[in-house]
């Protein structure tokens, strides 16, 4: 992969310990300090485009001995601070990986990649490919042919150029065109999705010039029928100023009188979190987003590191140059940079405490994205009950979970991305789709199998959304196992004479590879360790992975996109720890031919039983257009959670006080509430409300 | 079925027209009403014990037009009360079948029903077992054998007897011994179910006498080692003041200052709630517990009835006794008699309406069930967001959902089910399940494939949790129709080149039948009326299926547990309507033979296509216990959602109003939290605060 090495090692290590934590992101003056030591590998008159300066994790040999003396209050070990950066030349296509050392001040790598290994795109770039693309004549010449009305404004959508192997070595972007309302062309946040027009130029990111003007197909085949005069078309717009919006929504506040149950302590650009007993650190980049790293709860080893690894998003037309619409949202652009900036009594509801986090820009300066993570507790309703139909009392509590959320901005879609813990030792990882559909013209009257209209001239295309968590697991200790369990029936025999019985049986995951789920034998995978064992039951420890079904890319084995998107077929990957595999659609995504990802390293076939291991959770939406979903779609969420099995030595949430309207004060709006004698009454521990009438009046 | 009529209409009919709805659940006197008109069917001195006097809800082709002239406002067509009953003669097997007319105090059906169909457990009915078998001296005799320690307290779980065709056509109750934790004995919430005992006598409800004692397989077989003396085991409690309770938990208040968005109406008995252009009207009855009639949205039709159906829980020990343990908690006891009342503060949170409820007890006189019924707002999160990259202005709203929750108690276990509505047109029916799991004895040391060891000496058994939500749609009219899309790779082609192409299918379901969710497919099950078309994109109007995917019931097919869970076997069931098919495991489950549920209707083949069809959704949860389920589980959370689809000619949450400070007033908790000068900004239309700094600082 490396084809120019440029680096060169300064020959006296400067002895400068950092005080930031291994794990913490680069500080201002790091991200600084890196893109000096890389300027000045090169001559003053060379401009640099940087992609990425970000922080280069430290091996896992060195962090796990690191963590392990904070979590114990030994000696810290000495730890290098180091930068990972990606850049080109400014205006050419020579695109380089380098590594900093910023304790001892060393450019340890510093190479030229090989040729179909490129950046992402990055803000500046994809506003200076509108410009491009407006600016160019021939473009404003096929505009003309189109005949819109006086003042209209077109509306560039830069996408990233995706894969086919055809004539595509070359970094480009295909752009779709759109128009404001026309009777609304002054307004800025006019919703452009909703007048796609037929045109769209292909500009080459080296040369920034159009090399090519691609016309859509609109019809039910291949045939272009080219530019024709636009017809006049209603708008369809979302803000808030052109709606008859509803006004018998009551306002619903969550208050904390007492302020939150959780702790951020801040650690430069590092954020340890406490809370009922869990604790981890957050960390964030550019290109994931929200990190955990250590993970513990009761000082439990849980994961050691936490991330969404990357989504793949590929549509299904099959016709040009749609075809190509593959994005990889992490891959291509990232979730940390495109991460919104959110905003108190907007996003979150209660009291909320924002985390910032300082990125680079593309001339290497540092950057300050404000509040792109939101961290609040939620009330997720009853934790668990029971009540002794004998006495009549109910033993309840609420389930209380804090929420790390996080929200990214792709050109039309959004992603509202969440951690979040309860009291039950679970976690869950959400995604909420939401955001625009990408649209595209079809001709009137038209309906075709790949898509839907959702307004007329409007075809959103059916696309896949396909995530993959990165879980890396150290459940009581570094060395675990992935097993799963099925559910299988008993044959008929004199144990099982009447045809009821049935038995779990558990299959240990030997080598990596892709796993599926089947339900219809409740195959449940568990991380295991074999050398921890439930006091009570003898069982290993565990948490269970909970993930739901989705259909797997559709696109066929031997297409672009099957091979790059490497997570997409199955339901896991577990894959021997390596440091730097991080990606599982690979490091350099951005018209990336495959062969780089989870899929290629699952394929080394190593042991995975009781090593280290990394396991992929993918899960996923085939989204079939609604007209329900423009001009905004309703959240779709899915979610992943992780589980104990085995873990504790009971219900870790039984010691959560009971629900009580003296904590919880609720309000009783019904007139003849016939709440009983017993309520509000607090029994001599002061905690239970929660008596009912004896079983004579009810079972 | 019928056996032995006794009824006689009464000769002159009396022209009192009843005030209540026709959907109204029986009010106090109309019980009282009832009860006397078939009590005056027998001599005086014969004692009955009633299972159930419930509304006999009018026949669909009478209630339909009445639903609609009140829709419309227009005159009301007369629709006669009708009252259903089941009861016994006391203290034998004669069980009966009744309708009463109460407009026209007419018995309409009083019969005898023959052999192998039996009544539902009650309360007092339970209690009585209980001190039947706590009396036996036999039973006493054999716990004296297990020399348990002085004071020790025996607790007895009466279990419905279940089915396997082994001399039990007589109506039976195998009742489970269990025992206080002796250090812990005078404590009436002591947890026995961590204390299970080997003796298990079954008792006839007929002459209420113990007519066996089986003793349990506590080892690897099916041996049965008999009566062991007791050893001392610990306990293991969930009531709050005997745990040490965790002190760091701060208050969470929801707080609705100018008070709920909802309307409920109360109508006698009836409810009728209006919510966010939602409306439907709530009732409640013995068995299903709430059900909502009429559902609307704008007032366009959506949902004539829908109410949980029924639910299996069949058990995998193939042991006798433990292999009859295959529960229809509705059928078998019933949602509404269980249902628990609810507390202030305790089981919801915010600004609460309760609604109570009136049943008959076992002397057929009427019972208050108060607060059976919760009705609140709850803040879903984000409902959707978009923010235009090129401007930075976000547009979001939040997701407020009405919810609809009640919690029944069955013996060990607890159900929360909820109805949720949103503002997208989204309707979700949630299943929390918690409570403690039914335990029994095992030998030290022991691991078995069927249960998990949940503490010392206790296993708690594999169960499958198999429900059925009852959906009777009215998707724009009374005539639907049922389809699936799949989702299915196109082949290769000059079409599809690159193998990327991708298309949707629809499939129509002409016949009644048992069909299956294929995430391989992405099949995903609509309620259509094509006579209905969007009228932007001409699809037919339509309601999709969310259901999520569950393992079938794994009891083989020539068992009595599959032939009886009729719904067991298949993610949906859908039939032609026929008045009084409500039940998708048949009208009486207790000690059933099969034969009367939805697989029986299911199998007429009659056509369901653009007819009055019925579906039956499936989902479940496969209970592998985890000793972290014990001594109280928390909460396992499924779901079912019916959502839109081409119903709306846009996104219907488009006119929500902004999420906003001024609206929401969250608190700011970080220190340093840098939100930007526009935060607090109220722009023109007083309500956007969410715009953020231009793309220049991020993407």
């Amino acid at each position: 992969m490396a084809t120019e090495s440029v680096s060169t090692a300064l020959p006296l290590r400067t002895a400068k310990q950092s005080e930031a934590h291994p794990l913490a992101p680069l500080n201002a003056g790091e991200i600084r300090n890196a893109v000096l030591l890389i300027k000045a590998q090169w001559p003053a008159n060379v401009d640099l485009r940087f992609k990425c300066v970000t922080l280069h994790e430290p091996a896992k040999a060195e962090t796990v001995p690191f963590i392990e003396a904070e979590f114990h209050g030994y000696n810290l070990p000495r730890v290098d601070r180091r930068a990972f950066l990606n850049y080109y030349l400014r205006n050419t296509n020579k695109f380089h990986e380098a590594v900093v050392n910023l304790s001892t001040q060393t450019v340890e790598k510093n190479v030229r990649l090989g040729p179909n290994l490129h950046g992402p795109g990055d803000g500046e770039e994809i506003l200076a490919i509108e410009r491009v693309a407006l600016g160019d004549e021939g473009v404003q010449a096929e505009i003309a042919k189109l005949k819109l009305p006086e003042g209209a404004h077109v509306v560039v959508d830069p996408w990233i150029y995706g894969s086919d192997g055809v004539n595509d070595d070359e970094r480009l972007w295909q752009a779709f065109l759109y128009m404001r309302d026309p009777e609304n062309s002054a307004e800025a946040d006019s919703n452009h999705y909703a007048l796609p027009l037929t045109i769209s130029p292909v500009i080459s990111s080296t040369s920034m010039k159009v090399v090519r003007i691609d016309h859509l197909p609109t019809g039910k085949d291949n045939t272009i029928s080219g530019p024709k005069p636009y017809q006049r078309r209603p708008g369809n717009e979302y803000i808030s100023e052109l709606q008859q919006l509803r006004t018998d929504l009551k306002p619903l506040h969550v208050v904390q009188p007492e302020g939150a149950s959780f702790a951020v302590t801040n650690q430069g650009t590092s954020h340890v979190v406490e809370w009922q007993k869990w604790s981890f650190r957050v960390g964030f980049n550019y290109r994931e987003g929200m990190v955990l790293y250590d993970v513990r709860y009761e000082g439990r080893n849980l994961f050691y590191r936490l991330s969404l690894s990357d989504m793949n998003i590929p549509y299904a037309d099959p016709r040009h140059p749609f075809h190509k619409k593959s994005a990889f949202d992490l891959g291509d652009a990232g979730a940390g940079v495109m991460a919104n900036d959110l905003k108190l009594g907007c996003d979150c509801l209660g009291s909320i405490h924002y985390l910032s986090a300082v990125l680079a820009d593309d001339k290497g300066e540092p950057m300050n994205m404000p509040n792109v993570v939101c961290i609040h507790e939620q009330d997720g309703g009853i934790g668990w009950k029971h009540t002794n139909y004998r006495t009549g009392r109910a033993a309840v509590v609420r389930n209380r979970e804090l929420v790390l959320q996080s929200i990214i901005t792709v050109a039309n879609y959004e992603y509202i991305m969440a951690f979040m813990f309860n009291q039950a030792g679970e976690l869950a990882y959400e995604v909420r789709a939401t955001g625009i559909l990408s649209t595209q013209p079809i001709d009137d009257g038209l309906e075709v199998p790949w898509g839907t209209v959702v307004h007329p001239g409007v075809l959103a295309t059916h696309h896949q959304h396909i995530f993959s968590l990165r879980v890396d697991p150290m459940i009581d200790g570094y060395h675990n196992r992935l097993v799963y369990d099925e559910a299988l029936p008993m044959p008929r025999s004199d144990f099982n004479p009447h045809g009821t019985g049935y038995y779990t049986q558990e299959t240990v995951l030997e080598k990596s590879g892709g796993y599926d789920l089947d339900f219809e034998r409740n195959r449940t995978f568990k991380i295991q360790n074999v050398d921890v064992r439930n006091a009570v039951n003898g069982k290993p420890v565990a948490y269970k992975i909970h993930a739901p079904p989705f259909q797997k890319i559709l696109s066929d084995t031997e297409s672009f996109n099957h091979k790059r998107a490497e997570f997409s077929d199955s339901n896991i990957y577990a894959v021997r720890y390596r440091d730097g595999e991080l990606y599982a659609g690979g490091q350099y995504t951005n018209q990336s031919r495959g062969g780089t990802g989870v899929r290629s390293w699952a394929n080394r076939k190593e042991n995975i039983k009781d090593e280290d291991l990394v396991v992929f959770v993918q899960f996923g939406i085939n989204h079939i257009p609604r007209i329900e979903d423009f001009p905004v779609m309703p959240c779709e969420v899915i979610k992943v959670a992780l589980k104990p099995v085995n873990f504790f030595e009971r219900n870790p949430a039984i010691d959560v006080p009971p629900s009580s309207q003296e904590f919880n004060k609720s309000t009783l709006l019904s007139e003849q509430h016939q709440q009983g004698a017993t309520e509000g009454v607090i029994d001599g521990s002061g905690q239970v409300c929660c008596t009912t009438p004896g079983p004579s009046s009810k079972l």
